[in-house]
């Protein structure tokens, strides 16, 4: 099948590609196309930096890049990418991508926000409809935990954290979640930072509270359209409250 | 500040690092504590290899990962990491990260189609309301080039693509155009084979045609929530008709 627009722009880009960029194509093609499949093994390193025509240092540093993605796994213990196998594991490799260009503000927070609220959304109202009773039981323990006031602020946004990804992952969609929880771990560090920086931290934590036990109720109700938008009230009030965020 | 849950499951797993992996962590530490920004200098392969202690091969294969994340960035005609800069480019990152993913079926189709529905729901919502002159002529330009019955599949799809990009791009939010690009290039080697084997495409172009011109009339005239419903039907029934995408 021949390739127009994007694909005719990447071919005639090849031919300035450094070395391990080629080696990456050569993967890539592979996985498109189907040859290589989860478990898959690769060519060893030396096989693989001849038939690229690369060095094997190139072949390395395409390794290590697919790695990062998630896309390889090396089995302990192999030698050269003989040990190298095809996984497929996205989770860490889409947090780090988005934790990074928060950071560097390619993604500015009210954008991650607006984002943020059409996926939790999704993932609320799939989760009303899907939860069983031990994810039910799960969110439940989080939102419970919050109500301690022993707890320090980190612990406090660690069980948020947690009763949102719990959310996400009851709902059964493996995108949503992935991207939900990357966002959220995106946010993590400015807010932990402004939520120390509150001066009316407790006032806060009982809003916090409240919202969370509402949308948690409508989760247990089955009441999908209100836990949809009782989310979306949360995300966009606890937006509205960190004013240190809205010009990043 | 000190972190905790997420944050102390990464640092205990530092020592087992490995030394690429240390130099990747060096990095990603600067750029979210802020010392490191768009447009800064990363230190020469040989200062970062004595200083995160490790070699320069190491160094390498980090920054490498780095650039493949859109995150670092080689100077033309710079030797060593002496010309390598911080950037903050994640559209391509992003976009080859899903693409691979969704190939090794990480991300099934109907999860995927779920996630565009909402994505391209708030970006047309947005679009309708921000787009200017230009952008809505920008639109029209490619609904009315699929009008053409002499364009291949190929040519088809490809104005198809460049009609929603178009809407994600005037929508202004840049992490929901990026995730609708991605996704949208993710899908596009299957769609295409599907399209490809239609015993009926010329039914199915006609019906593709009908959708986006209502999308296209909804977003001129204004009416947000009405393009953004007729987005989603369109691409629920684009997905209902391609049913050799529901078991990937």
């Amino acid at each position: 099948m021949k390739a127009a627009g994007y694909a005719q722009v990447m071919s005639s880009e090849v031919t300035s590609k450094k070395a391990w960029e080629q080696v990456v194509d050569w993967v890539e093609q592979r996985v498109l196309s189907g040859e290589l499949v989860v478990g898959s093994t690769l060519p060893a390193e030396r096989d693989l930096a001849l038939r690229v025509g690369v060095s094997r240092p190139a072949v390395r540093e395409a390794v290590r890049t697919l790695q990062a993605s998630g896309v390889l796994r090396s089995s302990v213990g192999a030698g050269g990418s003989g040990g190298t196998t095809v996984t497929g594991v996205p989770h860490q490799a889409l947090t780090k991508l988005l934790r990074m260009h928060v950071a560097l503000a390619s993604f500015p927070a009210t954008d991650v926000t607006q984002v943020r609220v059409v996926l939790e959304r999704l993932s609320t109202s799939l989760a009303t409809q899907r939860a069983d009773s031990e994810q039910l039981a799960g969110m439940r323990a989080q939102v419970e935990l919050m109500d301690d006031d022993g707890l320090s602020i980190e612990e406090f946004n660690g069980h948020d954290t947690q009763f949102h990804v719990a959310i996400a992952e009851a709902a059964g969609n493996r995108l949503a979640t992935d991207l939900t929880v990357a966002i959220r771990e995106s946010m993590r560090d400015p807010i932990l930072e402004g939520l120390y920086a509150l001066d009316d931290w407790k006032r806060v934590r009982g809003l916090l509270r409240t919202e969370h036990h509402a949308v948690l109720s409508a989760i247990e109700g089955r009441r999908a359209d209100e836990a949809a938008d009782l989310v979306e009230e949360h995300i966009r009030a606890a937006f509205a409250r960190m004013s240190w965020l809205h010009d990043r």
